[in-house]
Formats: C-alpha cells, sequence, structure tokens
C-alpha cells in the first residue's frame, strides 16, 4: 500500500552513465542507482535499461505513491512530444521517442527535458538560488549549456529550444564552434572550445607545454598547465573568463536577473577563470545589473539535473499540466 | 453616467512631444491628442501639461467608465514604484514619481512601462505578432529599444531593467556605444550609431559626401547618401544590417520566438540594412530556430507604445495587478 509522500522518479541521461533516483516533493533523493550507458548500442538497449533501472528504484520506494517519471536528457529535444532529436555522446540517438518508450515499458507518465534547463530549475528551487524568480544558470562542461528561470518559471520558447546562451555569438570573426557558426560562448569557455583553441595555437607554432598530450589533449591539462605557469593555457583560460563576463553582462541586459549560478567542471578552475569574468562584469556602464546581483558557483554538482526532472514531475501542475494529462491518458 | 465599455487613458511620453489617447480594450483608439513636451522645464510642468492633457481626454469619453491611466515612458524606470530614473532627451528628469504624480493630478490609477517592452506587448497583442506567445520585439532608433513577451507575458526581470538588447554586445573590441560599453547592438544599427560611426570614419580620413553635414549629420542623411552610391554610407548601413542580423540569431537561441518584429526608423531603410541582416540570420548553423519563424516590420508605426500602454491597463489583472491594487488604494 502506498501510505509515503508522492514520489517522482528522476532520471539523468548522460553519454556514460545514468542515474535514476527516487525523489520527494522537497526534494529529498531517497534512493538511487547509477549504471554505464552503452552509448554505441542502439537507442531501445539504453531504454530498456533505463526502464529496468527504474523498475528496482520503484520497488525500492513501494510504500510511496510515485507520481511520475521525469527525464533529463542532452541535446535537442520535444519537451511536448518527448522525442530526442540528437543526444551528444549517444551516435546512434536520432528522433527517439524516449517518452513514449519509457512511458510504455514503465507504465508511468514521463516527462522530459533538456539537462541545462532542469538543472537551472533545480538550482532555482532548491540550489545556490533557492527561490530566485529570476535566475541565469550557465553550466561550462564539454559544451556550454543554460537554463534561464523568468518570473519563476522555465524559459523554454516555441518549441523548447530556448535558453541555449552557449550559442550566444560574442564576435562575427570569433573561433569556430562545433555548431557551426563563429564566435559562440561555447567555443571560448566549454572544455571543448579551450581544447581546440589550444590544438590550433600549436598547430600554427605556439610554443607551449601543452603540445606533448598531443590529440588527447583534455581541458583539465590546460588548467594544469596553467597553474605550472604554461603562458597558452593562461592566457586561454584569461581569454574564456573574458568571454564568459561578456556573456554574462549581455544576459544581464536581457533577463535582469537576481543572480547568475555557473556550474560545470570548467567552472571549477575557480579563480583563473572567475576574475577575467567577474572584471568584464564589473566594468559594464549600465550598472543598474549589477545592484543586488549575485554571481555563484551551482550549488548541487552532478545532482542538479537528477533533481531538476524530478521537480519537474512535483511541478508538472503549474508547468507542465497539459503534457502530464496527455501521457496519463 | 459611464454606460460605454471601458476605457484605458494612454499616454506615450516622447522628448519632443507627448501623446494622450482613450483606448478600448480592443485595443481602439478612440479619441487622441499630442502636444509638444517642454522638455528644457521642471518635470512638474511636463506632468502638468500632460494631467491636463489626460482631462481633456477624458472629458471626450465622458459616457465610458475609465479604468485607469497607462503611461508609455522612455528610458530606464521602476514599473513597480512608477518612478522614472532618467529619460533620453528629457535632461531634467531624474527620479522622477511619474506614476504618484499624476495618480495625485487626475485621480486614476497609473500604471508605468518602458516604451520598448509596451510596444513588443502592443505587437503581440494587436500587431505584427498578433496572438503570438513567444515574441522578440527590436526598434531601431535614435537609440535601439527591445521588448521581449515569453509565454505570452513581457519579462521584465528582477527590477523592470530585463529587455535591454540594444546593450547586447556583439563585440568587446567593437564601436564606442553611448551606454559607455563597446560593440552594443545600439551602437552599430541604431541612428546615432551610424552617425557616430560615419563621424568617426570621415574624421579618419576616409572620403565620403557624408562630410558636408558636418555635425549636423543625421541617419536619413547616410541613408539618402548610401541610395546616392556613397561606398561609406552603404558600407555602415551594410554593417548595421549584420550586427543586426548577429544580435537577431543571439536572441533566436535564447528565446526561440515564434515571431521577431522590428520596427522604428531605422528600420525602414529596408532592403540596404535587411538583406544583409537576413544573410546572417539564414547562415546560422543551428536550422532548428528558423524553422516557422517569421521575420516581420512592425505594424504599429508610431502608435505602438500608445497602443502597449493602454493595454497595461486593460490586461493589468493577469499582469500587473499589485501595483494596480497599490495605486487605487
Amino acid at each position: 500500500m502506498a501510505t509515503g509522500e508522492p514520489i517522482a522518479i528522476a532520471v539523468d541521461l548522460g553519454g556514460t552513465q545514468f542515474r535514476v533516483a527516487a525523489v520527494t516533493r522537497q526534494p529529498l533523493i531517497l534512493h538511487r542507482v547509477a549504471e554505464p550507458t552503452r552509448a554505441d548500442a542502439a537507442p531501445d538497449v539504453v531504454i530498456a535499461d533505463i526502464a529496468r533501472a527504474v523498475s528496482d528504484v520503484c520497488a525500492r520506494v513501494s510504500r510511496s505513491p510515485v507520481i511520475g517519471l521525469g527525464v533529463a536528457a542532452p541535446g535537442p529535444l520535444d519537451h511536448v512530444s518527448g522525442v530526442v532529436f540528437q543526444a551528444p555522446n549517444l551516435p546512434t540517438w536520432r528522433d527517439v521517442p524516449l517518452a513514449d518508450e519509457l512511458r510504455r515499458r514503465t507504465g508511468l507518465p514521463v516527462l522530459l527535458g533538456n539537462d541545462a534547463n532542469l538543472a537551472a530549475l533545480a538550482e532555482a528551487r532548491c540550489g545556490a538560488g533557492r527561490g530566485a524568480e529570476h535566475l541565469v544558470y550557465l553550466t561550462l562542461s564539454t559544451g556550454v549549456g543554460s537554463g534561464f528561470v523568468v518570473d519563476g518559471h522555465l524559459l523554454l520558447g516555441k518549441d523548447g529550444a530556448a535558453a541555449e546562451a552557449g550559442h550566444m555569438s560574442l564576435s562575427l570573426d570569433g573561433p569556430l564552434c562545433g555548431c557551426g557558426n563563429r564566435g559562440c560562448l561555447e567555443a571560448y569557455a566549454s572544455g571543448t572550445g579551450l581544447v581546440n583553441r589550444a590544438l590550433e595555437a600549436i598547430a600554427s607554432g605556439r610554443a607551449s607545454n601543452l603540445a606533448r598530450h598531443g590529440a588527447a589533449l583534455d581541458a583539465r591539462d590546460i588548467e594544469a598547465a596553467a597553474e605550472r605557469g604554461d603562458a597558452l593555457a593562461a592566457e586561454l583560460i584569461e581569454e574564456a573568463g573574458a568571454a564568459l563576463g561578456l556573456g554574462v553582462r549581455n544576459l544581464l541586459h536581457l533577463f535582469n536577473p537576481e543572480i547568475v549560478v555557473i556550474g560545470g567542471g570548467v567552472s571549477r578552475i575557480g579563480a583563473p577563470l572567475w576574475d577575467p569574468m567577474l572584471r568584464v562584469v564589473d566594468s559594464d556602464a549600465l550598472s543598474v545589473y549589477r545592484q543586488n546581483l549575485r554571481i555563484v558557483p551551482a550549488a548541487l554538482g552532478d545532482d542538479s539535473g537528477l533533481l531538476g526532472a524530478a521537480l519537474l514531475v512535483h511541478e508538472a501542475g503549474p508547468l507542465l499540466a497539459n503534457q502530464l494529462e496527455a501521457v496519463r491518458r
């Protein structure tokens, strides 16, 4: 008999692992599992793995009513139809009807969201921006993701494709981004951006200790080299910080938020990245945007997507009532 | 006796003239007046002029109940307290409690909004974007103003200072903007930006027919010179279009709107500005944002601020109920 408080089952689907958790409304994670994502297998195989893990987690909270399944997925997706168009690091995924498939296999209503959007929601509800009505969230990782909370709600846009601040261009002549455009924030301030710019500088003859890593170079190598005094590495991190600062400044002018939350592995570089970022923000001639503004590190770490997916279900009433109705039918 | 349909009195406060109109919910302008703004006088003098015009307009619609006064004002303002911090072209205006003063003099509840935000609202409700839930509005005039409709509501931000796309920077090294920052969209694509860039090019020795205008050069001279084949003028308009295109592209990535509405005097340059803008937008590698997207000229012309101010009052229930309550108390 279901006697406990309502539970959302949350899934965070990543390229190397997926995680499933039972989460209260608070939100409190009662039970969780993590399993490797079989990224090279067909999507059906991965979906079956997830469904099995969901059943296992449900069994562990069998005294509580499970009200739905929330899924944080990477890449472009349709949050209304529940289709994942594409997923970075999951090469076989094209137009996968993830919500339908999971609903069929688990019997639960399923809501789907972009992982960065859901992380923004989680940071606004129970993280670094707890209680914020106007929040800008950026995650600096392999790419740059973002999510915006406006008047307490996620900004999703016409197709759910809003909030791609990583692809805000800061210069038509800037470095080439993975998306095909030039000068995107992601081309400067993501792990991929840092690595690409380093490889390009080395290829053009710039001396740097980074050269010894060859094509295996990653963002952590650049961070470590900068700490040891490598000029190229330090310069790239400084430029990433300045680009991030310009990006944040633009977002202040557009959204006038009370808080900017910055997370992701690259953000943990700390002062060498944050200081130039803050210098550019502080140099903003439009000082009104800095009044009572906080710019802070994310608080929820790797759990932000999972918690956001759970909140998506718990808040489905105001936020996505139609979809929940649709999947329950 | 008030027997007609509810009427909002709308005020559009500009630097050279102010306009007052009686507007139905539809919205339909029943009666309007325009008077010169005494820009060099004390704010009290202008406010008294406005209050008198409001009384005159009210007298003309005396059979209908007047439910409130909506004011579209330029420059930074606090829509909650109703204070205008500063107003371009009104040099004596600093921290003017415009809503309070108008309420005292007219006895009407007063709601205040930024003119570009209100123009965006009007274009979304009854203009080029009629019925749009996700709309981006840009007005290219002396400066570049903007307004965003998100999920059917104006995005105002923490202090009402959101939606300043004119001060989205497209390059840390770009031309100096009137705001003090560099590379703002406004520094390229506003009348002031075009003129400043032309004067700078001429001062640095660039040959152009524009030189004969001296310091009296204005944006219309640049438009006319480009039509007559002046290379500098054509180049500046082309660059303004490209910058506008990059700005629009960024806003697509951030807001995923269904429609982008572009108005203001500079936008009427037409193809020489719109073509390079559209080329940059069409070159966007992230094609999802262009699906079913419309980019169109504004439809309401000079009336957009006035209609938006009226809509502010008519929609005050859902939009700004608290403020309306506060002013009625």
